[in-house]
């Protein structure tokens, strides 16, 4: 293997790669990347066996070959070069010479055979989608969705196909739940059954890459795998495999009470009281009664705080828990607007909405307090 | 104590003692400010038993009195409270509600007669030094201070008298050392005898203070405590105990081999080796020969670096080891301009210069390699 590439064009992959190489030590060759170079150009490759993500670079090749690098030192040592180009060359198996201007370094690989199969394009079943329509759906349900191991369903944003180009994205943790539609009109011939469930840390991943992404990018189905697609990478993740709960159920219906608030203000008052909810159980309680809804948070060791906002309210009053971080999240998704909560009693289930977008839907299970 | 305070006014003052009260619960009143309100404004102040600081704000006094509150806390209220009037009042003993716009709270406090008897500036010998001149001699020394809580007399920075208005500060963690000396003509009356050692915390708090603070600011000294005094703040620290060691004799004196190197080469050859550096050892090897200095990282799980850069070189051919850490701290406290290392030996300590400062000396004792 040896090739000549841009310090920029190593630079943009080799960075765009990190989140993916592990860390800890379990298997060494996935803290490698694996660099393959064609004919005129390399692909450079990363996987955790669950997410894997290519990159395709130009480059001047003179020995078609494979090498599997450190990927964090690679990072490293192109962080720091400067720009020009930069020379890769095999001088023994698994030992890579890479020159640049002042700077020689000899770096010892593991034999590029071990790394693990990777997953291909082919037989992908891809459709286009607006970069910052699936940014979007990605940050207002990523949130919901559980953090704990354990409960693998629920680490994960569950993709369905509605009738029409319409697309829904949900994700729930058990104690709250997000849940928005986008008509894609790419997607009007995917086929997704019952829907699958993308994994958290891949979709984390997704949102970074299509990050500052102008225009479409590319999203396909084959098997137990999606792949995206973006200019010269194309990142895959494996389906997590059991159902999805029933998540419509939580979704309540016909309740009596009704409140109007304007999300900047909502806002507001809940950071004013913040500091003093206890760091432990995180409950404000919020009491609505015509026309104003105070929110109240007391910490046993310090004092309580009481912040008042005006509302539009229809029904009896009310008093009712809320953990305040899942308050937090739903507001800090959108921006400006009124936001309606429609609730039953302080037991059930109180639906979050916003009047500037009707496709977007959350639910919190209020707390005891 | 009753009172009313513009909030930017409290807010200002509360942020600023929030690095000195004690996160840890050892001793709760130390997690408190203490307020005192006046005829005329309230002084809030804060303690680590060590260091202490006392700022004064304006306000609207009704009924003068003190009250001992959670710093911590206040200061996350206070950052979300809008802009306006708030108001204080001791509402039961120990017991304060503060009012602001849409904002009521009742905090629970200590009984303020608990709080440690604090210094005042009476009897302290003040001198004014600009406030750019305290700040560099803080950051071109303080890193090389020991960290250790061990040694405690190399745990600060050491401030004494030389001739004329001259000040020199030094700081050594017995691998390296920095002294810089400056001219302060308000210090000409200044009487030290053989020196303080100030405290690294305290020196970091009073950084914190001085930053962005245009022209003189007053430094005192009383027995053993140092203030500092800007606007209406002022930051006790009491000096370290014991006998800074005799830093003079590790200043190495006619060494036959001189090289001269531009600072930002420097650095850059020094980062493009840092990937490979073993991350326990920290060890870089640089070998000096006429005209190029070669910088040299070697990890054994992954490999070697070298990186070259011309230099201006004086005596026979040096293969010496250094703590790359120390070499990028000395290089990051200095600015363009030509770095002068003057050495005898790989095992001899190695004077850092730079053709800009003639006042600003550096040492490092080299590493075996």
């Amino acid at each position: 293997m040896e090739f000549k590439i841009e310090r920029a064009d190593f630079s943009r992959c080799i960075s765009r790669i990190q989140g993916i190489v592990e860390r800890k030590n379990t298997m060494p060759i996935l803290a490698n990347c694996l660099i393959k170079a064609g004919k005129t150009g390399i692909d450079i490759m990363a996987t955790d066996l669950d997410i894997t993500i290519i990159d395709r670079s130009p480059a001047k090749v003179k020995k078609t070959g494979n090498a599997s690098l450190n990927a964090r030192k690679l990072h490293e040592i192109f962080r720091e070069l400067e720009e020009g180009e930069v020379e890769f060359k095999e001088v023994e198996a698994t030992k890579v010479e890479i020159k640049a201007s002042n700077f020689t370094c000899s770096l010892q690989g593991i034999n590029p055979d071990e790394f693990p199969v990777l997953p291909t394009v082919e037989g992908f079943q891809f459709f286009e989608i607006e970069s910052k329509v699936l940014a979007e759906v990605i940050s207002k349900t990523i949130y919901a969705a559980a953090t704990e191991e354990g409960r693998f369903t629920l680490n994960g944003i569950f993709m369905e196909k509605l009738e029409g180009n319409l697309l829904r994205f949900v994700a729930t943790d058990g104690h709250r739940m997000a849940a928005i539609d986008r008509d894609v009109e790419g997607a009007k011939d995917l086929k997704l059954q019952a829907g699958i469930i993308l994994p958290k840390k891949g979709m984390l991943e997704l949102q970074k890459l299509i990050a500052g992404v102008e225009g479409k990018v590319s999203l396909g189905v084959k098997d137990n795998h999606i792949a995206l697609k973006t200019g010269d990478t194309v990142l895959f993740m494996r389906i997590v495999d059991g159902e999805f709960p029933d998540y419509k159920r939580v979704i309540p219906e016909g309740n009596p009470v009704k409140v109007l608030i304007g999300r900047d203000e909502f806002l507001k008052s809940l950071k004013r009281t913040s500091a003093l909810v206890d760091e432990k159980a995180r409950a404000v309680k919020i009491f609505f009664s015509k026309e104003k809804m105070v929110i109240e948070s007391s910490n046993p060791s310090y004092g309580v705080a009481k912040s008042e906002s005006a509302c539009e309210y229809q029904g009896p009053s009310l008093e009712i828990g809320f953990n305040d971080r899942y308050l937090f999240e739903i507001l800090s998704t959108v921006s400006g607007g009124k936001i309606q909560m429609e609730m039953k009693d302080e037991l059930s289930p109180v639906l979050f909405t916003i009047d500037t977008d009707t496709k977007y839907q959350c639910v919190i299970m209020p707390m005891r307090v």
